[in-house]
C-alpha cells in the first residue's frame, strides 16, 4: 500500500507521532526474530467518560487515512538512527525503510457507534513489529474524538432536539488540531455546526458565526455605515434609514424581554417572520447551563458552546489503551493485581444482543471462532465484574466489528461525516432511557462468553495453552 | 512577506484555521473601506491559571512561523466565497488574494517569560482586516502552550530541581497536534525531555522511552532471547546467562525495598554503580502525588507523567483573549458591566520593576508614549482594582514587550526552545517565594500608569476622545 495524495490535505499523522518506546520495542521483536509475526491488538477504554453509561465511538477515518499514508521517509529514519544505540544493526533501520501498512488488517465500530467499556472499537492485526508501532498515533487518533464526540452527544441529549447547537471553542482547543478534531466530531456527535473554518473546508462540517467585541469597537460613531439606506425585503416600498432606526429601538429592545418584542413589532408592522427570529447565546455555556437554556418555554433557539465542549472539562482524556490478545496465533493477556487493568485474551468477536423494543441489552464478547449467537436461543453469559453466569434471549443480534481495512487494502468506503452523525442520533435513540440517562445512568453490562470465560481463567491460573 | 519553506515541516497553523466571524467581519470592514485602517489588538489573560499568581508565556514561535508563512490559496478564497453571502462584491475575494502579514508588526514577551494578568503576551499592529483575521489562530497557538509551559513548571517547582520529569502524555492528547504542542512547551517549561519522537525530530526535545506491557506479554517464556549471554561491563572475565540470573532475582527484589537492595548487591558484588542506577515510576501522577514522590528522602530519580500535564484537568484552557485597543490612532476600550472584562485601551508599552533583591515587585502598564520608569525614581501608580494610588521606587526597571516582528520583517532571531526553557528557570527563580508558592499564593500586582488610568477614567464616562 504506498503513500497516496490525502483528500483532506495532509495525513491525520504522521509515524514519527509516536512514543520512543514503540521504536525501542520494534527493535527488541526485530532482534529476536518476531518482526513479522502475525499479532493481534484491541484498543478499547475500561470507564465510560463524564460517569455516563455509554461513549460514542470515533476517529475511524482518520485512522484509515493515517494507515494508508504510512511511510517511514528517509528523514525520520535517520532521526530514529540518532536516538538509537549507536550500535543498532543498520539492517533494522532498511527494514524501518520498507516498512508499510500493506499487512495490516482493521476491524472497527462504525463511526458514531455506542461503545462500552472493554468492548474493542478497533482490533489491529498485522506483522508485530508494524502493529505495536501503530499503537500511539491510533490512541491520539481515537481517543479524543470519541470523548469529544461523546460529550456533544451528552449536550445534545441536554438540548433535545430542536436546539441549534454551533461549536465555537477553536480559541480554547488544545492546539491547532486539537481544534479540528474537536469541530469534527462535536459535529458528529450530534452539533449542528462550528464556527471553525478550516472544518468546513477540510471535513464539510457547516460553518456559523456572529461577530466580535472588536468589530463593535473598532467603530466610535463617526464612520458611516456602508449601506444606510435598505431596501425593503420585499422589493417593493420605501428604502429606510438605518441608523435612527436603531438608534431608536435600541433603547427599548434593551429593557424587555427579547422574544416578546419580536412577537409585539411582528404583529404591529405585519411582520410575521419576526417572531421567529432566532435567540442565539453564549458565554462559558457547560451542561449544567444548557439545561436551564433548553427547560421548556426557552426561547433561546441558538447556542454557542466553546472551552466545555472542545476541552472536556470534566474528563479530559477518555483513557483509552490499546493491548496485545494474540501473538502467533495464540493468546495473550495481561495479568495484574489490579483487575480492572486485567485484558481479555484472545481474537474475539463483539455482538450485541437487543431486547423486543430493539434497545441493547448487553454487549457480549467471544472467541472469534466461536459461531455467533442467534436471536430467540437463550444464551448462558458471564458478566464482566459479576461472580454468577446469567442467561439472556435476545430478540436480535447485531455483530459489532466490521471489516474496514484487510491486508491493507480498504473493503468497503467510510460513511461521509454526515452519515455517521445521523448513525450516532440513531443508535444513541435506540438505547433503553436508563442506559440514556446521563447521571446517574444505570450501568450498560458487557458479558463474555462461556468460552471465553474458561480461557480467561486458565490463563489466570498460568496454565500452559 | 512571501510564504516561505517551513523549517520545521509545516506552518503551525493555517489562514482558515479561524471562525468564520473573522471573515465576517473582514468583509465588513472592506466594505466600510477601513481593511486598511492601522489597528493594534494585544492578546492575553484576565486570569493566572490553576489558582497560581503567575503563567509562563509560550508560543511566540509558533505564530511567528505562522504570521511568515500565511496566505490564502485559490482554494482557501474558494471556500470562503462558498460560505458568504452569495451577492459578495468579487473584488472583496481579490482583496484576500492578495493578503499577507507585511503590514503586521508584533511586539511579545520572550518565550519562557513570566506573564501575569491583563499584561499582553503580544501586541499586534497592523492592517484592521489582517490583524482581526490572525485573533483565532494566534489565541490557539498562545492559550495552550501557556498553558503547558505553566503546568509543566508548577510540576518542576513541585518536584525541586533534581528529579527528571519525562513528558508521557502523547496518547491522552486533544488531537496530534495537542500531543506535538504539549510534548513541546512541557519541555520548555522545566521538564526534561518527553516520549514524543516528532517532538524531538521537529522541536528537538530530548526523546526518552522504556517499554509497554504488550513486549512483556508477547514474550510467552518459549521464546529465545536474542542474546542470552551477557558479556561484562568491564569488558573483561566471564559471560553470564541472563536468564537464570533474572528468574533467581525477580522474586527477591519484587519483595524489597529496590534502592536498598541495589545497595546492599552493589556492596556486595564490588559494582558501586548500581547504586545509582535511576529508579523510574509513572502511572497517574498529578500535583499531589508529585508532592509525595519528591519528599526528602525519595529514592525516585525519574518521574513519569502523562495526562495531568498534557490535558491540564485542573484548567484545560487558559482563556486568553485578543482585544481591540486603538484604530486609525485613537484609543478603543471594551466597556462592559462585569469589570473583569473591561479592557484597558491605547497602545501600550509594559515594565516589570524590581525590587533590590531583584525580586519583581510588580508590572507596570503605561501608554506607549510615556517616558519609561526609572530605576531609583519614586513613582506613583493605580494597582488594577484598588481605589487607591500607591508609590513604588523600583531598584531596578525591565521592559517587557520586545520588538520580534517589524512590518512583516523578523528583527531578531527568535531564541532557541532550549534557550528559552533556561529564560523560563531563570524567571522563576527570581520570584519572590510568596509569588512562586503554588497554593496559596500572594497575588502578583498590575498596575496601571496615572495617564493610562485618565485614558480609562475618560473612555468609561464616554467622554470624546
Amino acid at each position: 500500500m504506498a503513500a497516496e495524495q490525502d483528500p483532506e490535505g495532509r495525513a491525520a499523522a504522521r509515524p514519527l507521532l509516536t512514543d520512543l518506546y514503540q521504536v525501542t520495542m520494534a527493535l527488541g521483536y526485530w532482534r529476536a526474530g518476531r518482526a513479522s509475526a502475525p499479532a493481534e491488538f484491541e484498543l478499547f477504554f475500561r470507564q465510560s467518560p463524564f460517569g455516563g453509561a455509554f461513549a460514542l465511538a470515533a476517529g475511524l477515518r482518520d485512522c484509515v487515512r493515517f494507515l494508508r499514508a504510512f511511510r517511514l521517509l528517509d528523514a525520520d529514519v535517520q532521526f530514529l538512527a540518532s536516538v538509537l544505540p549507536p550500535d543498532t544493526d543498520p539492517a533494522f533501520f532498511e527494514h524501518l525503510r520498507a516498512l508499510d501498512c500493506s499487512g495490516v488488517t482493521v476491524r472497527a465500530l462504525p463511526e458514531g457507534s455506542l461503545a462500552f467499556p472493554g468492548v474493542p472499537l478497533l482490533q489491529v492485526s498485522g506483522p508485530l513489529l508494524v502493529v505495536q508501532l501503530l499503537e500511539t498515533p491510533l490512541l491520539c487518533l481515537v481517543s479524543y474524538a470519541s470523548l469529544i464526540a461523546t460529550n456533544a452527544a451528552r449536550l445534545r441529549l441536554i438540548a433535545g432536539p430542536e436546539k441549534r447547537l454551533l461549536e465555537m471553542g477553536l480559541r480554547r482547543a488544545q492546539g491547532p488540531d486539537g481544534g479540528l478534531t474537536a469541530s469534527t466530531y462535536s459535529y458528529l456527535g450530534g452539533f449542528d455546526g462550528s464556527s471553525n473554518v478550516l472544518a468546513g473546508q477540510l471535513r464539510g462540517v457547516p460553518v456559523v458565526g456572529t461577530l466580535a467585541h472588536s468589530f463593535v469597537t473598532s467603530f466610535s460613531g463617526k464612520e458611516v455605515p456602508p449601506d444606510p439606506m435598505l431596501a425593503p425585503a420585499a422589493g417593493q416600498g420605501p428604502r429606510v434609514d438605518l441608523t435612527p432606526r436603531v438608534e431608536a429601538w435600541l433603547e427599548r429592545v434593551c429593557a424587555q424581554e427579547i422574544r416578546a418584542l419580536f412577537r409585539t413589532t411582528g404583529a404591529q408592522f405585519q411582520a410575521p417572520w419576526l417572531e421567529s427570529v432566532p435567540i442565539a447565546v453564549s458565554n462559558n455555556i457547560d451542561e449544567e447551563e444548557l439545561a436551564r437554556l433548553s427547560q421548556q418555554g426557552s426561547e433561546v433557539n441558538v447556542i454557542g458552546i466553546g472551552t466545555s465542549v472542545v476541552t472536556c472539562p470534566r474528563q479530559p482524556s477518555l483513557g483509552c489503551v490499546y493491548k496485545l490478545v494474540s501473538v502467533g496465533g495464540q493468546p495473550r493477556m495481561k495479568l495484574t493485581e489490579d483487575p480492572e487493568k486485567q485484558t481479555l485474551p484472545g481474537s474475539k468477536a463483539a455482538f450485541r444482543l437487543l431486547g423486543s423494543d430493539g434497545s441493547p441489552l448487553l454487549d457480549l464478547l467471544q472467541l472469534a471462532e466461536e459461531p455467533a449467537p442467534q436471536a430467540g436461543q437463550e444464551l448462558r453469559v458471564w458478566p464482566r465484574g459479576a461472580q454468577e453466569a446469567c442467561t439472556v434471549r435476545p430478540a436480535r443480534v447485531e455483530p459489532l466489528l466490521r471489516l474496514w481495512v484487510q491486508q491493507g487494502q480498504l473493503c468497503e468506503p467510510l460513511p461521509s461525516l454526515a452519515e455517521s452523525r445521523a448513525f450516532a442520533q440513531r443508535s444513541l435513540s435506540q438505547l433503553s432511557p436508563a442506559h440514556r440517562r446521563l447521571e446517574p445512568p444505570a450501568g450498560y453490562q458487557v458479558a463474555l462468553s462461556e468460552k471465553l470465560r474458561a480461557l480467561v481463567q486458565r490463563l489466570s491460573a498460568g496454565a500452559p495453552l
